[in-house]
C-alpha cells in the first residue's frame, strides 16, 4: 500500500476498538454486532490491511443510520444437511454474519470433517481473511469468499462486471501464527486508484483501462479495474472472481456483483443484499494431525530458505501481516490525517470521546 | 494455444480412444486404470486442452513401463468422518485416483451436502478440469486441484519453487455445458515456453525469468515461470499456489512440489507420491435448487451479455472450450506432426495398429 500520507498519529488498537462500539452503539448497533464490526476492522488495521480497517467505521455509520444495515438483526441459521447450512443474515453487519458463519462451518467440520456455510441478505464484511483466519487460529484451515459490486471488467469486456471478489485462505501451522492469503481477483483495489489520483501518481501497467476500456497508468482515467493477470492473462482472474460469484452469490441465492447496489453510492437506505460463502476443513480429518503439522511447517521453511531477488524478499502469505502486527501492537495503529479528521467529526456528530 | 503446426491429420476421439486403452493393455495396465486415463486424455483433447491431452500417452507408457506407475493398483479409500477421506492411490495413475475420488466425494455429497477427498501415492492426473467437470455433469459444484513439481518462482525469487499448481472449478448450468475454469497458477505452462523456443518466438512480458531471476521474453533464456499476476502482483498467483500446495500435499501428507521428483525427469522407475484434493457440493444443500439454477443463467446471461472491447469476446470459462469440442467431435481431433510420428513409433513398439 503506498504512503500518501505520513501517519497523523497513532493509536493502541483496544483504545480504537472501544472509540468504535461506543459509536455503533450510539447508532442503537446492537452488542453482537458492534463486537464483531469493532474485531474485524482491528484485526484488519492490526495487520495493516488499511483499506479495510478502521477507515470503514464512517461508512458504517452512514450505512447503519441511513438504514441499509439493521443495527439489530435477527440472524437465523438452517443446518440443511450435516455439513452444509444456510444462514439468513436479515441485512446485519456482515462481520456478524461472517463469525457467525465460521462458528457454523466449524461446529459442522467437527462433527463431519468439513462444513460450508452460504450467507445470503448480509452487507459488507470488510477483510475477507478475518474468518479464515479465524478457523486457522482454532486450528482449522479456512475458506471466505464474498462477491461485491462491479469494479473489475470481464476479459476483453469494456466496462466493470465482477466486483472485487476476494479470496481468504487460511491453514494453521504449530507454533506459527497462520498461513493467511486474502487477495482481491482484481491486481489492485479501487481505492489504490483513487490514492493515486489523488496525488497525481502513475499506475502500474495492466491494472486499469480508461472509458473506451483502453488500457492506462493515468489514475484519473481509470473508469474499470482488469482482473489479476491483465490484459494478457485477464482469463483467469476473471475466472476466479467468477468462482466467488458461483460460492457467494448463486449459492446464496444472493444478486451477482453486476446486479449489486454500489457499496459506495448514494443509496444508504436499501440494504444490498450480499452474499458470502464460508468453508472450514479439519486437517485430521484427511490426515493425522502430526502429519499436516510437519507438512505446513517443512513447506514454510523451503519457502521461507528461498534465494531472494537482490532488493526483494520472499514472504509467505500472511508473513507481511504478522510483521505489520507485531509493529502495531508495540506502537500503535496509524492514523493518517483524513482518518483523524473523520474520526474526530464522528466524535463530535454521536457526542462521545476521539480516540486521538 | 499458439499453433506451431498444421494438423498432420484428425481422428475421432472415438478411435483414439481405443488406441490408447490398447496401448496401456499392452503395457499390463489394468482395465478400471486403462479407461480412466483414456477417458480423461479424451476429455482433454477434445475440449483444446492439448498439453494435457493425447500428447501424454508416449509418457505415460513410458512411466508405467519404467515402474514408476503401477498399472494395477489396489486403491484404497477411507472415508475418516461422513463428509471427508482418504484415498491411497497405490502409485497407479492419477486420472484412476482422480474419477475414484470425485466418486467417493459425490456420495459424500449425496449424504451429508459436501465431501471433500485428499488423494495421496498418486501420479500425474491429466488436467485438473476433468474431475471438477465430473462433478458439474452430475449437477454438484466441484472443485480439483493438485501439486506439481517445481517450475514457477515466488514472488521475489530467484528460481523454481511451486508447481503450476492447477486450480480447476466446474458448476452445473441448466440446459448447457458447465461453467469450467481450469487453471494453472501460473500465467503460462511450461509447453508454452519450450513450443516458443522451438519456434525462436517471444514471449509476452512478466510470464518467464532467466537463470538470473531477472524477466525476460526470450524462451531459450526461461528457466522459471512466474506466478500469475507476473513481477509486479506475482504474491496473489504465489498465494493461491501456496494454497493448493496445502490441499493437495500438507493434507495429504505428501512431498510439496519442491521436493517433488520431476515429471519428465530421466528416473522413469520411482513413484513421484504426487498428492490431490477434490471438493463436491450440492448446490442444494444450500439454497433450492431452481434458485440455484436460476442463478446460474441469470449471472451467465449478463456475463455473455457485455459489451466486448473492439476485437475480443467475452466469454465464460468453459466457452472456449465448448466450442472447441463441438467442432472437434465433428471434425476429428487434430494431431500434429509429432503426435503423429510418436503414436506411429508407439503402435510399432507395442504391436497394434497406428490410429491415424
Amino acid at each position: 500500500m503506498p504512503r500518501t500520507d505520513e501517519p497523523a498519529t497513532r493509536v493502541a488498537g483496544a483504545v480504537l476498538q472501544v472509540f468504535m462500539e461506543r459509536a455503533l452503539a450510539r447508532c442503537e448497533v446492537d452488542e453482537p454486532s458492534r463486537n464483531a464490526v469493532a474485531r474485524a476492522l482491528i484485526t484488519a488495521s492490526r495487520m495493516g490491511t488499511d483499506s479495510h480497517g478502521l477507515r470503514l467505521l464512517p461508512h458504517y455509520v452512514r450505512a447503519v443510520q441511513g438504514g441499509r444495515i439493521n443495527p439489530r438483526p435477527a440472524m437465523r441459521f438452517t443446518r440443511r444437511l450435516p455439513g452444509t447450512g444456510y444462514l439468513y443474515a436479515d441485512d446485519g453487519f456482515g462481520h456478524l454474519a461472517g463469525y457467525t458463519a465460521i462458528e457454523h462451518a466449524i461446529a459442522m467440520a467437527d462433527e463431519v470433517g468439513i462444513g460450508a456455510v452460504a450467507v445470503g441478505r448480509s452487507s459488507h464484511f470488510g477483510a475477507a481473511g478475518c474468518y479464515a483466519l479465524e478457523a486457522a487460529r482454532r486450528g482449522y484451515v479456512g475458506l471466505s469468499v464474498c462477491t461485491a459490486d462491479a469494479l473489475v471488467s470481464l476479459h476483453h469486456g469494456q466496462g466493470p462486471f465482477h466486483g472485487t471478489n476476494p479470496i481468504a485462505f487460511a491453514a494453521p501451522v504449530p507454533d506459527q501464527l497462520p498461513y493467511l492469503l486474502d487477495m482481491a481477483t482484481s491486481s489492485i483495489p479501487w481505492n489504490r486508484v483513487q490514492q493515486y489520483a489523488a496525488i497525481d501518481r502513475e499506475l502500474p501497467p495492466g491494472v486499469v483501462v480508461d472509458r473506451q476500456g483502453n488500457l492506462t497508468t493515468d489514475a484519473s482515467q481509470a473508469v474499470s479495474l482488469l482482473p489479476l493477470g491483465g490484459a494478457d492473462f485477464g482469463f483467469k482472474g476473471a475466472g476466479l472472481a467468477g468462482m466467488v460469484e458461483v460460492l457467494s452469490a448463486t449459492m446464496t441465492g444472493m444478486l451477482h456483483g453486476f446486479r449489486l447496489l454500489p457499496m459506495s453510492g448514494d443509496d444508504m437506505s436499501t440494504p444490498r443484499g450480499v452474499g458470502h460463502c464460508f468453508l472450514v476443513m479439519r486437517p485430521d480429518a484427511f490426515v493425522e494431525r502430526d502429519v499436516f503439522d510437519r507438512g505446513m511447517r517443512d513447506y514454510l521453511k523451503d519457502l521461507r530458505d528461498q534465494p531472494a531477488l537482490e532488493g526483494g524478499e520472499v514472504l509467505a502469505p500472511g508473513d507481511r501481516e504478522w510483521r505489520c502486527q507485531a509493529h502495531r501492537d508495540a506502537e500503535g495503529i496509524p492514523l493518517d490525517s483524513a482518518n483523524v479528521a473523520a474520526y474526530a467529526e464522528l466524535a463530535e456528530r454521536l457526542s462521545i470521546p476521539a480516540p486521538a
